[in-house]
């Protein structure tokens, strides 16, 4: 059994106030927890009832283990139905983005995604194309939010999200700056060459003022029916296809 | 003000039983409301702050209108946040889907799909690229579910949405049958033709056994990076926007 402190502080953990106070977030599903294991974040501890004992690897032995109820596990958990086991990963450190990174390869800018399921699926779909850095607008939505971690399925731990201010961080990108808008080159018969950053906007307003004019390449997915948009993630995965197929042709 | 009768009938319709038992569900947003009003679908009724009275349009005379207060709003809403207005529509008779209707088109074939925001989600999408057509697995999610409604972002007016019995429905269909698959032919190359359908399976489990045998053409998206698999409704947009290409070549 947990501690009544134990579970206040994991519950705390629920906010994003006390994810950053502490340097700590939750990661929920022994599929999520094995990928995050290997990986450079670093596991602090884990949570799961007995029957998941036999399901863990080997573990570093810095990593806390305890063993909970079925009781305390809904407590701690961030989900309608918790998954039999959670674990506590530290928020690393995260050094600035350096735009040379960008040479030779896409990038993902995320202006203003407020959806938290969007951002993680977006992040699930980099990883799927093998796009490993993410840029963030500072108010995109915290990657670190619990719905975010779970749409991501353990894809968080293979691609960098970073936070940074576009208006002063998009000068700096000296690769092709694409951009998802409603008017824009056709995405079926754009060419996207060999590296660049594809900026997608928020969920109702699309790309902000300030970051609309750092686009070079204004690309639009073709509208064939009536529909007034696109989800973001959706335009995110035809245009990270599009990109992955022009790469790899 | 709304009577207690009246706002306990609107809550029940939260629920699938009684959408089922009155035929009736629940739209919200002034946008989708704006949409569904000279759709096929009969709206019955609508609900709405008084600031929102001056953005709805000439009405047919069949529609009943209810200004209603906040708390009697947020009690009857299905969101979170209520977007100030909500109507109640009728559910159609849905007639049975013929399958002469795939000729010469593109239609998608859900199966099992759980996700009430997938769902939705794949309708906005295959509106968005003119699929006028989705046939679902009996134990797809409810179309009327409110979270599915809602992720339609009124798109549900435009795209028909059948329920059939797969295994007995797919032997009729004389079109080319593609099927999302991790195994087969790659997106980035296959040939669609002008005409099909394409089947997608639950999130967890894929494609049914059942379902699996009637597929004549597998198609994968080309895994580039580690993420074990892509999310249902990014790989529909994926698949979508190929054949939309195709079509529009």
């Amino acid at each position: 059994m947990l501690s009544k402190s134990q579970i206040g502080f994991i519950k705390s953990l629920h906010q994003k106030k006390y994810r950053k106070e502490n340097g700590i977030f939750i990661i929920e599903g022994i599929k999520s927890i094995i990928e995050f294991i290997p990986s450079a974040y670093q596991v602090n501890s884990i949570y799961y009832l007995a029957e998941f004992k036999s399901l863990l690897p080997n573990l570093p032995p810095n990593i806390k283990l305890f063993e909970v109820n079925h009781a305390d596990l809904d407590k701690i958990s961030t989900l309608q139905s918790p998954q039999g086991i959670l674990a506590l990963v530290n928020i690393p450190d995260h050094l600035p983005f350096e735009v040379s990174g960008l040479k030779n390869s896409f990038s993902l800018v995320l202006d203003g995604i407020q959806d938290p399921g969007n951002l993680g699926t977006i992040i699930r779909t980099a990883d799927w194309f093998g796009f490993k850095n993410i840029i963030c607008s500072q108010n995109t939505v915290e990657v670190y939010n619990p719905k975010t971690v779970q749409a991501t399925m353990g894809s968080l731990c293979r691609v960098n999200v970073f936070y940074e201010q576009l208006p002063s961080w998009l000068p700096l990108v000296k690769v092709p700056v694409f951009g998802a808008l409603l008017e824009g080159k056709s995405s079926f018969e754009l060419e996207w060459g060999k590296e660049g950053v594809l900026i997608l906007g928020n969920e109702g307003q699309g790309i902000s003022p300030e970051v609309l004019k750092f686009i070079s390449h204004p690309v639009t997915i073709p509208r064939i029916g009536k529909a007034e948009s696109l989800n973001v993630a959706i335009s995110a995965g035809i245009l990270c296809s599009d990109i992955s197929r022009n790469l790899n042709k």
